[in-house]
Formats: structure tokens, sequence, C-alpha cells
């Protein structure tokens, strides 16, 4: 985990001036970035890393997913939220176990790293099943305990849900891992009672956790917890007390001025998903005028039923060309759509403290570009070159803590030929329900 | 240019069923599909093609591109249009002689084809030298000369335009290359006079040309000519006759139904390029609404400084996420957005007689998928995988007449590092312009 990136062409740090270097050395040691262009080298690590035609920056965060839905890429097809939902229960209904959430979980932590997502924040069931999976393969994952009213598939009780937020911190210390914050996931507003949502807030503040949950990510969302409860769920989240911890908002597409108040006074962030919701129809979120609000939004893709990967490097792109649509060109600025992938995706989850930047002191969490693809040749602007022409592609090498979890395009940890063939042995249970629900 | 390709996993062949074959043999003799899942496989062709794990498509069709504005990659951001006019004709102003249009589009060719598009319709200056440097790629480089009323870059009066019109199907016999047809390319309504049209329109007539130009692509132009000619862009290409020739539209975005219905009685088609078209913020073209109208559209890229690249699978992403937005995910139909990037492209260009779909007869354009990356991992539905997971970098082999112009991921034709490297030292001429115009 110590090691000296040399000669690197650019290093694109996201740091507060958004400073580029050219031609510079990192120094990491045991993960953690010691120093930048020093004068001298310690002498003591001698694995070198030779930047030449490579762009370092800090590894993408994705700051809402549900990974283990990889194994339901493409499984609902030009269907909206509601047909979505429809389709994807059923299909989780019939293979989600615990065994099957983290198969599919490696095989979505596998598909981050390659495209150079580091860390990911995701929202699944049998949680300590996936972590585990998602830890073996190298990936800082952010995940928690999920809670809904009714039993769901994990067949969890409310009771037993709480007994489990109660062991989470325990269970994630056994695990082990890159360091990460506690996380509890209720499911929703229209999922999760205000009863059930003040007694997660409850457990939340007793054991410093943090909140991630889906809020206004359609407008028939609005309407029916409005219907019940005369309340946005911003306003539901507010009364129950869930925010009086950080908390992530998973999509925010339609929230009013009143909920972007009460959003921007408690501290919350979003985690804006442009091609989920573009692709399900749930809307487009206002993303320039929710942070020129001074609200943190990071990028997520979403689970792979409704992306239908985890390239983040599309998700840039299209929230780019979504800033266009609903402002002008002149408010696209690429460096800015860098920022809401990298450090302000780590401000959202609260991990800002540990990666985002390349900065000295924080965790090694890298990703090295080659730019010897024709299609990043030439080079006049490094930031929209990364947002309108670079792709998950171009990663050929990644670190976590600093240890390699990709090289030359490969996941290190795992086996890639097996790790394929495991999955498509599982998804062949969906055939039957395949031939009768499509 | 004869060979077998063997077992293939899934031959996706967009003909007109959108049959798709699995673990399926095409014979190709001399470039041309001379059978598909034959009884026997030919003895004398010796040449074989492992398919295992590859889906074997038709070549992507861009019909709408600048290559040679490669080198022009991220020059212009943050404006619209205008703003991009400006800056880009200040560095090609600085440029684009004939030798550098020509490496330009030579580094286009190389990436159009290492993103498994094999047919490019390209609107450039100097063509003669664009086309020559295309065709030694390998790509099909459907082009032709270029027509404005000033005398522009290449330095040429109106009546030299007119003489090297009359000469080009003579330059195109003379470089050779993969069959194309013979095109004009007045650049815009807004650039080219009603008489300079009306004369391109008969020397098209007389040598049997087709035409392409930008028409609608913007608003402002709409207003820029309906102030001048107190008419469409659309209604003064009828007036002055190019409709009376198959024309491709470059962009189309703002036709009203008026032009809707000119465009559809001559068959006159549309190369949709919705990435470019959000980027600088010139609109939404309503693409279904344009098919169900019966108009045949093409998805293109445009150049690379309002794309920034030639990645035509980001193209489609976008395309259907913007079918979702104007209308709704149910009229998001991935298998047609896959006949868009191809026999609708060969369509709309007027080559879908001899590429566009695997079809006994056609030229062997073809592109192997790699269908062991983890993000096309499971296979549920194959066109979706194509539309909203696979990439660029999932090309792994390509064939232009059953010419092998990129295998495994490398440009067959050329040497990539000393293409760089030539790139590379030519833009440096525009940094002094960068400093006094960024």
């Amino acid at each position: 985990m110590s090691f000296i990136i040399k000669n690197a062409s650019y290093v694109y740090t996201v740091d507060d001036q958004d400073c580029v270097l050219e031609n510079a050395t990192i120094v990491i040691r045991d993960g953690v970035i010691e120093s930048i262009n020093p004068a001298n080298v310690p002498a003591d690590i001698t694995e070198i890393y030779d930047g030449k035609d490579r762009l370092i920056m800090p590894g993408l965060i994705n700051t809402h997913s549900h990974l283990a839905m990889a194994l339901l890429r493409g499984w609902a097809e030009s269907v909206n939220l509601d047909g979505f939902l429809e389709r994807v229960w059923a299909a989780e209904g019939a293979i989600m176990d615990k065994p099957t959430s983290a198969l599919g979980t490696e095989l979505g932590a596998a598909e981050a790293i390659q495209g150079g997502t580091t860390t990911v924040l995701d929202m699944y069931l049998n949680p300590d099943a996936t972590h585990a999976a998602a830890v073996k393969v190298g990936l800082r994952h952010v995940t928690g305990p999920i809670f809904f009213d009714f039993p769901g598939l994990d067949g969890m009780e409310w009771s037993q849900r709480i007994a489990f937020g109660e062991e989470w911190p325990t269970v994630l210390k056994n695990i082990g891992g890159p360091e990460i914050p506690i996380y509890f996931m209720p499911h929703s507003t229209y999922t999760d009672s205000p009863e059930h949502l003040h007694e997660v807030a409850q457990l939340a503040k007793k054991v410093n956790a943090r909140i991630n949950l889906h809020v206004s990510e359609t407008m028939n969302e609005n309407q029916m917890v409005n219907e019940k409860y005369q309340k946005s769920p911003t306003q539901v989240c507010e009364d129950t007390g869930i925010l009086d911890v950080p908390v992530v908002f998973g999509h925010g597409v339609h929230l009013s001025e009143d909920d972007i108040a009460i959003v921007h006074s408690h501290g919350t962030s979003i985690g804006h998903c442009p091609g989920s919701n573009l692709k399900l129809g749930s809307g487009v979120a206002d993303y320039l005028h929710y942070i020129s609000r001074g609200v943190t939004v990071g990028l997520g893709t979403d689970g792979c039923s409704s992306s239908n990967d985890l390239d983040m490097w599309s998700v840039m792109r299209i929230a780019a060309h979504m800033v266009a649509l609903k402002h002008s060109p002149a408010d696209v600025q690429p460096a800015q759509i860098v920022r809401a992938a990298t450090i302000d995706g780590a401000r959202a989850i609260g991990i800002d403290h540990l990666v985002g930047s390349i900065t000295v002191g924080k965790r090694a969490d890298l990703i090295a570009i080659d730019l010897t693809a024709l299609h990043l040749t030439p080079i006049h602007n490094l930031a929209a070159l990364l947002v309108f022409a670079a792709g998950r592609s171009d990663v050929i090498d990644a670190w976590v803590d600093g240890d390699k979890v990709l090289e030359s395009r490969k996941v290190t940890h795992i086996d890639e030929p097996d790790l394929r063939k495991r999955v498509l042995e599982r998804v062949r249970a969906l055939a039957d329900l395949k031939v009768g629900t499509k």
C-alpha cells in the first residue's frame, strides 16, 4: 500500500482550486497520500508507478445505487418507475436470497471498479452479505441495513430490522475493509411509515449513523405522499427527525423551493441520477439550481435495471447535457461536473475527509486514465475531456486505500471469467419468469 | 476478404424482422456476405473467426460528422452554436490547411473505427485530402465537395467549387476505397445563397449525386433564414431544387409540420445528433415524431468540438433518453434505436443496398462485441444491452468490405502512437491562439 506515482502527465487534484499539476509525483504511504511533488522522494518506498501518458485523478464516487441489481440489467425495458418496480420485484422475489444478493453485488462492485468508481453508496437487501462481497472486490462500499414497513424479500419483521440496525456497527467492524461511515437505509417515505422513520432517526442518532433514502424520485411519489400526509416527502423526513442526522436523498428530482430550503438548512445532500431519471421518465432534477442554493449534490447511476450499467462517465455526460437543457450551454462548467463525480460525492456521503480529492493526508483512492486513447487526443480542455470524451474503458489502473484494485483494466481481487460463469448460472433461474412476464 | 465467422454467440442481423441468431455462422467471400447458417460451409475458405462470446452486428453508421474537427476536441466549451462557430473558425483559420484536414480526418476515422463505426457521412473542407486519409484507415467514408458563398479557408471561389464538383466523381474513382455514393455538400441555407443552392442542385442532378447540408439546427438559424427569405430552411431547399435529389439534412432539430411534410414527400432523410444538439443548447429533435411521419432518421455525432468524440454508443443512449423525455419510457424501443444507428443510417445515406444489416449479398461491414465484459453480463434484453450498457470499448474487431480494419481493439491500417505524435505536434500551432481567445 506504499508506492510512488512518478512523472504523471497530469494530476487532476479536484482540490479547492481544481489544481492540475503536470509531470507530477505523488507519494503514497500505507494507503495515504503522504506528499505531492516533494523536494525529495522517500528512498524507502521502492514501488514506482510510471505516470507517463496517464492522468491521475480521485476515484469516482457513485452516490446512489443498488449494486446487486446488476443481475437484472435490461430486465425492465420501456417502462416507467411503477412498471419497473412491478417487473423487478417479481424477479427479485424469484432469486434474491442472501447468496444471490452477494453475487450481484460482487458483479456490480467489479464493474464499478473497472469503470473507475472507487466508492459506491449502495442500498440493498442483505447488506451484511453484500458488504462482504464488495469489500472482497476492493470497493469502498458504503451501505447499511434497509428498512421497510413490510417484511420484504429478506423476510425480516420490523423489530428484527431495528435489532439488526443496533448490531450493524459491530457487523461492519467484523467484515473490515476500507473505512466507511455507519449508514441506515429506510427505503422511502412511501414504504416506511412516519413512526418507523422516527424510530430509524432515533437509532441513527444513538449510534452516530447517517441515513440514505429515496426522496421525490417522481411526481407520482410526491402526490402519493401528499395525499397520505398532506406533506412533501422532504417535509415527512424533517418532521420524523430523519434530517437531524446527515442524510443523502436518492434522486431528489422533484423538490419544491420549500423542500430545497429544508434540505439546505439541515445540510442534507442529494444523489443525482440523471440517466436513470431520464430512462424511467421520472423527470430532470435541476442540478444547477440545487448547487446554487448551497446544496451538496453528488452523481449516481442507480441500479442496473434502470441505468443499465454503473458507468459514472456516462452519468457525468448526461448531467452536463441536462444543465445545458434546463439552463444554457454557458452554464455547463465541466470542472463542476467532475467535482460532482468526486469531491461533492464524497461530501454528500460524508467521506470528504477521507477521499474525493488528491490532497495530502487523504486516502489513496485514485484512478489512472490512459491518455493515449485516440478519442482523448488532442487535449485542449482537461475537464471537458473527462466529461465529454473520456469513458470507463480509459480507466487503466485504480487504487482504493492504496490497494491496486484494477491493474491494466483487470479487477485484481477476483477471477472475472469465474464471476461471469457464476452469474450466468444463477440468472438461469429467471428463464421461466422471463417467458411469463415479458 | 474471405472468412467464416463460426459459432457466434449472437448475430444481431438488423434485418426486416430484427432477427437474432444464436450460435450462428456467417460466410464472407470477397467482402460480401455469401451465406448465413449454410447447410455446409465452403471448404475453400480457410480463415475462421471464432464467434464464441461475441455478438456480431452491422457496423454503426454515423450520418453527420466533421471528422477533421477531432483536432479541436474540447476547443469550444460552455458556448452555444454562435459562440462555438466563433471559437472554432478562429482555430480552423490557424491550422486547417489541406494536410491538417487530412491529419484530423485520419484521427477521426481511426477513432470511429475503434468505436465500431464503419461508415461516416463526413462534411469538411479539402474532401480529396480527407477522403484519401479516411480510406487509408479503412473507413467507408462518404464525403464530397463543400460549397459556401464565401471563399472560406480553402480559398476557393464559387466557380472553382463548381469545377471541383464536376471533377469529384473522377477524384473519387482515383482514390478508390469502399464503394460510396457521390455527394455534394452545400454547407447550409444561411451560408449558401438560393442561386448557389440551385446551381448545386443542377450539378447534382447532372452527375447523379446526393446532397448533405445543415438544416434547422437552431431556432436562431430558422429566424435568420426566415427574415431573409420569408421561408424556412426546408422551404428554401425545396424551392431551389435541392430536394429533387436524395438529401440528408444534418440535425433537422426545428422542423415544422409543413417542413416535415416537405421532407417526407421528397424522401429526404435526417442525420439526428442529439448529443451535439444538447451540448450546444440547440434543442431536442423529435426523433419519434419524425419516424412516425415516415421520415428516415439516422444518428450522428457531429464534429468533435461539439460532441466531443465520435462515440455512436453514447449517441444511441442519449437518443433513447430523449425519446423518453419528449414522449414516455414506453415509447423507447431499444431495437428501433439500434436500427437508427445501422440500417436507418444506411438508408438515410443511400447505401442500404450495400450495408446496414447482416443480409446475404450485402458487404461485410461488421463489428464484433466482446460479451465477456462485466457490464454486459448478464443478458436479459439484447437490444437494451446495446443501447443502455454497451460502449465503444466493447467493440473488439471490425470489418469494412470484409477487410479487418480493427483487430483486438487496434486499428490495423495505421500506427496509432505515430498518429498521436503527429496530431500532438500539429496542434501545438494553436497554443498562442488558446491564450488569446480562451
